[in-house]
């Protein structure tokens, strides 16, 4: 959505025809919350604040797991599952830990269920210690790493677990905050403090990568300031991206744990010398957040749009079969195509196709797929059938833009095309991302920025910046915007590596800062 | 763990060396326990009856997901997921459902903690009603299909969920028996009675399938007498696997449900003829319990033996090191060996090595990874190197049974090799299966044969039944051996398929059944 867009829509005064209804402009956040919808990725449940993830949205799920995984597993890491329930005791253990999220706290109190004389049931058989469920491990995944390390030769340790957690949100919004979700948390201990930094800095680059060559989702890399820290952490380190109304969403944290959770649950270890240490732990979870923040980043008023590396489906062949005559040979015309794509991959992957062959008006069909955001359309009709060629749509186009092309040339250039769509969502994303970054050097010119009455702010705003708690409390109060992290250095962004003054005290800074709305 | 290898042991007055402290001979219970210890396996935690899953054992258990994944999207079903919570009010919609778990549900009845006056934390936020943790998803998915089922176009509607769910458990055992477990969850409806119980079969069939081909556990197919039955269903169909000791382990489930769910829950289409009718649901389910059948199938006295189709790894490579001078050489030759054979298939999984390289002993190392059961040990030292050779263990031959073998002959015959350990390994399971199947014709010789003291009882007895339930409960109370299935017929069962006389009441009786002690 680039001003110039936003612009022609806004002054075209008669509107093109779009899928979602309201438009982007029109109403952000009620758009996207259509857009979950006529995608059909994801829906409210009749659960308080829990959600109901439809195959077409769990699809891009098990895309983003795969993707990951690998990633994970390549940087020596291994799975494991520890336990739902967490004991409070546990949970007390580290106290600033327990603080964050004690407001939050789905609490198991009792064990059966029994009748209540009035036809139905009550709960019974009352726990002696209340269980927590989850809203994140470090707890009893320390309190396991504890019996596991026991010399130097233990460490590190390196395990990620792929789990559902529940935070219970006073106010949920599907996929970007919602009471139970699914995520993966990383959890490592090492023998010293620097090898606990270089792990959380190199998971942050993972994720950075991931997010970047998978999602097509630029983000920025960078450490939190200490109100915005995990309950917890010595340092937090988040990557973030700007969605499409230049707001900011975190889309996952790498968190330096220092020995705060080691001296918490006693994780020692013995050192070459024999010596009794305690070791230095890590953490680290993406959720399907990221599912959130895809959408946010590439859908359109017409609906999702899909980075193929995600995607459920790269393409769907839509047979024309309205003339009775013909019905037979085009069908089998279709899956045989479907068979030959299913054959090719790309890049690692095999190449996933869908076949529509429903009975439905082609107009319907078409839409429904546009709106949920596949890669590519391929209508094969009685005629193209004769040319031996497709029909082709791509979503990253405008939906009446399709071309025709040979059978074989299609094949054969499925992975590049695949790949040139891929490139070219993450290129776009980067152009709008870039276009909203912002240095500025005044108070005057910060508030002007935030205050321009766009929903979605002026984008990210790089200023210096004192350090001062009481300052970010303040712009949070005035214009609910935040200092979204202190960047990484060497990541290009503008203005980033000179030393300077901060704005709104005139105290000194070593660098700026990214500040953002953001959800 | 045939007759003749027990009576040797048991005759040779000399114990052989083993890994597992007690034989399986001696007690199989604690036998069991020390095997899932030794493999690295699994641990208890400190939430009672919730275990940790480790490394190796949750490696089988993503191999599992896979395979099982792939056959269920071959069979037309997709992944979603659904809430981890259940109102109360849901679970009493279907009468006999909720009275099947309602003493095993845990409950959760508030969202935050509080200060307790006392320096530490007590539940607060009360519920206005409470929630109960999953122990299955009925309920919750059915009044998801309600909404998503409108006329006969969206039918059949073919889910499946990957999820932990809890079952309050007072006695508890690691893999087979816990408060929280993994599992997927299928759940399907149909608009007819005929394709629902065709899905049921058809599911049964993957299952069985699955055990077969991938776990290398026969199981029998076959349907539960009433008592055991799964609460709310119509007809439940189970697979039942033979242990070694003889005890039978119901390793997955198919429910028929009928129309009690879809009444309960008011899932309902319109059919053709545009009437409103009650779809007919199915479910079926397997958990992280077939790892617990997995090493009671295949298990020795050395520790795990894992099927090469499951195995985390297939092989380990154990460079022999302690000639300094040839150190360097023997590692960079065994690096080489695992980026060969990591590039070769197994069926169609890449094949997967682990190189340990780690300051051990020989023989410790060696005896690690007898105990997790890796399928190959590859050792090669500097006279191996040489020869342009390696010296390959398998672990389902006696563990001192070596071979030298040609570097280049071992990668290119790896994929038979694993497929010949695979098959071997279902061979040797069936036999020991079929060693204890017995057909039997009087009460006397029932009774006898689950008499005889070994702690697994007799095996699999096959008679034929009049039906009746206070029967069941009566031969339960004498001898603890229920009906674990009346078997499907066409599976080459002996003595199945003649009608005949119930043993014990001289009632007329149209099949067999099985019998057995079971876990």
């Amino acid at each position: 959505m680039s001003d110039k867009k936003q612009s022609n829509q806004k002054g075209s005064g008669k509107k093109q025809k779009t899928a979602i209804q309201p438009t982007r402009l029109e109403n952000y956040a009620e758009w996207y919350q259509q857009v979950v919808r006529a995608a059909e990725m994801a829906e409210t449940s009749d659960v308080r604040g829990c959600m109901v993830i439809k195959p077409w949205g769990y699809a891009v799920w098990e895309n983003i797991q795969q993707g990951l995984d690998g990633m994970f597993k390549a940087t020596g890491h291994r799975n494991a599952y520890f336990p739902l329930f967490i004991p409070l005791s546990y949970l007390e253990k580290e106290a600033e830990h327990v603080e964050g999220f004690a407001k939050e706290c789905a609490v198991v109190t009792h064990h059966r269920l029994e009748p209540d004389g009035e036809g139905g049931l009550q709960p019974a058989g009352a726990l002696e210690e209340p269980l927590v469920v989850r809203p994140t491990s470090e707890t009893i995944i320390g309190s396991t790493f504890a019996k596991w390390i026991e010399s130097w030769r233990d460490l590190p340790l390196l395990i990620n677990q792929w789990a559902n957690v529940v935070r219970w949100e006073m106010r949920t919004r599907l996929f970007l905050r919602t009471a139970e979700f699914l995520w993966q948390e990383g959890h490592t201990a090492h023998a010293t403090e620097e090898e606990a930094m270089e792990e959380t800095l190199k998971m942050l680059e993972v994720y950075r990568e991931f997010a970047t060559e998978w999602l097509a989702m630029p983000v920025i890399t960078g450490e939190k300031t200490e109100g915005e820290r995990f309950p917890g952490a010595v340092n937090t380190f988040c990557i973030e991206g700007m969605m499409q109304d230049r707001k900011a969403l975190q889309a996952g944290t790498s968190h330096f744990l220092g020995q705060n959770f080691s001296r918490a649950q006693d994780i020692t270890f013995a050192d070459r010398d024999t010596n009794i240490q305690h070791a230095w732990t890590t953490s680290w979870g993406v959720s399907t957040r990221l599912i959130g923040g895809l959408i946010m980043t590439h859908g359109d008023d017409d609906g999702m749009v899909m980075p193929p590396k995600v995607a459920p489906a790269h393409l769907v062949i839509l047979p024309v079969l309205h003339k009775e005559e013909t019905r037979e040979q085009v069908l089998a015309y279709c899956e045989r195509l479907a068979a030959e794509l299913r054959s090719c991959r790309y890049g690692e992957a095999p190449v996933r196709v869908e076949l529509d062959a429903r009975d439905l008006r082609g107009g319907e069909k078409s839409w429904q797929w546009i709106k949920r955001g596949i890669p590519l359309r391929v209508e094969v009709g009685p005629r193209d059938m004769e040319q031996d060629a497709v029909f082709v749509a791509r979503r990253d186009r405008p939906h009446s833009e399709k071309a025709s092309i040979g059978r074989g040339e299609f094949i054969e250039g499925i992975d590049s095309l695949l790949e040139e769509i891929q490139v070219g969502m993450l290129h776009r994303a980067r152009e709008h991302r870039d276009d909203h970054v912002r240095v500025i050097d005044t108070e005057q010119e910060f508030y002007d920025f935030f205050d321009k009455g766009s929903e979605g702010g002026g984008g990210f705003a790089m200023t210096h910046f004192c350090g001062s708690t009481e300052l970010e409390d303040r712009i949070k109060k005035d214009l609910a915007v935040t200092v979204r992290c202190v960047p990484t250095r060497g990541q290009g962004l503008p203005g980033q590596d000179e030393a300077g003054t901060c704005p709104f005290t005139g105290e000194p800074s070593a660098t700026r800062v990214v500040w953002a709305k953001s959800y």
